[in-house]
């Protein structure tokens, strides 16, 4: 039909997360025609990040630097680490800016069904930062998910014999959150969690 | 927060058609993670596009050769010419595989709230490939919208003097459509213009 190149590109634009066949062709049409002003920048900054961007070997994090601009921040509490399931969680809580310790990627969460075992995950680079000695709260902001919630109590098993913090995020209701729209499980815990106020 | 490269790459994905800043940030984050499966071919693959691909000077298709391969095909019916908004209405033409005459890509439609003109589409190329004398049939497959309308009516006017039939594509009920979900406009045009068994 088109230009095999084209259709090259398509197919792999519509590889990426969130973006489907027809999206893409969008996506493409809109590169070709804004050549100069999209295109090649778009060149530009891809071969960059190629070039530049690597993972962090002490936390997981991506960065120019290695290791990362976290990990080298001399601001930052050494004795807090905050363990996520992947770069984009670390994202999130650093644009909540609240965080000021540091952070372990495990890149991904155990799961029976995907066949993700403790060996997938970094998981004894995390035993290592912790056995080394300087950190004392290690915070377990993992999803709320069954698999989520199995990673965090098979890390914190395997913490038990270091003495460290664990602790893990608060569940209950989100800002906004109307009890009506929320699943039980969630009002449940909610509930079971309540504070004075 | 994260490097700047990184954040400028989130920036100008973000701009593509049906791409956000969430889900831009994720392919980012997926095309680091599949640096030699994904981001190395992605660049390659722009590369090549934007070295290669070229707009027809005759129709104002997509392709690596100039004039295009719909152009150039002499299995095609150089009597019938297509006169479509952009080239991913040319493209979903082509998917659907049933003409084989030639196009014109008018680049846009008439637009008195956008304020485009007859100037700012390809309306005098289209003319002047009109006063060549071998175009028999101009199809306007422009769409059902207000604008779309307008553009096919001030065409049909501008080559009211040439010996050429122009037809539009035929409005109705769709494959697949339900009476109750149309809009009333659907249903008026396609019961006025209803048609023997």
């Amino acid at each position: 039909m088109s230009a095999p190149q084209i259709e090259q590109l398509i197919q792999l634009l519509s590889r990426l997360p969130g973006l489907g066949p027809r999206s893409a062709r969008r996506a493409v049409l809109h590169l070709i025609d804004k050549r100069e002003s999209h295109l090649m920048p778009l060149i530009q900054t891809l071969q960059d990040v190629a070039a530049n961007v690597k993972i962090c070997p002490v936390c997981g994090n991506m960065d120019t630097e290695t290791p990362c601009n976290i990990c080298t921040d001399a601001k930052r509490d050494v004795s807090q680490i905050c363990v996520v399931e992947d770069v984009a969680d670390l994202w999130a809580l650093e644009r909540a800016s609240l965080f000021k310790g540091h952070y372990h990627v495990l890149g991904g969460v155990l799961s029976a069904l995907d066949g993700v075992g403790p060996d997938e995950l970094k998981i004894e680079s995390l035993m290592a930062r912790i056995q080394s000695g300087n950190v004392q709260e290690v915070i377990l902001a993992l999803p709320a998910t069954v698999d989520g919630q199995t990673t965090a109590h098979y890390l914190a098993e395997r913490m038990a014999k270091y003495p460290v913090k664990v602790t893990t995020l608060s569940r209950g209701v989100p800002l906004g959150g109307e009890l009506d729209y929320l699943d039980d499980g969630t009002i449940q815990m909610a509930f079971k969690a309540r504070r004075d106020v």
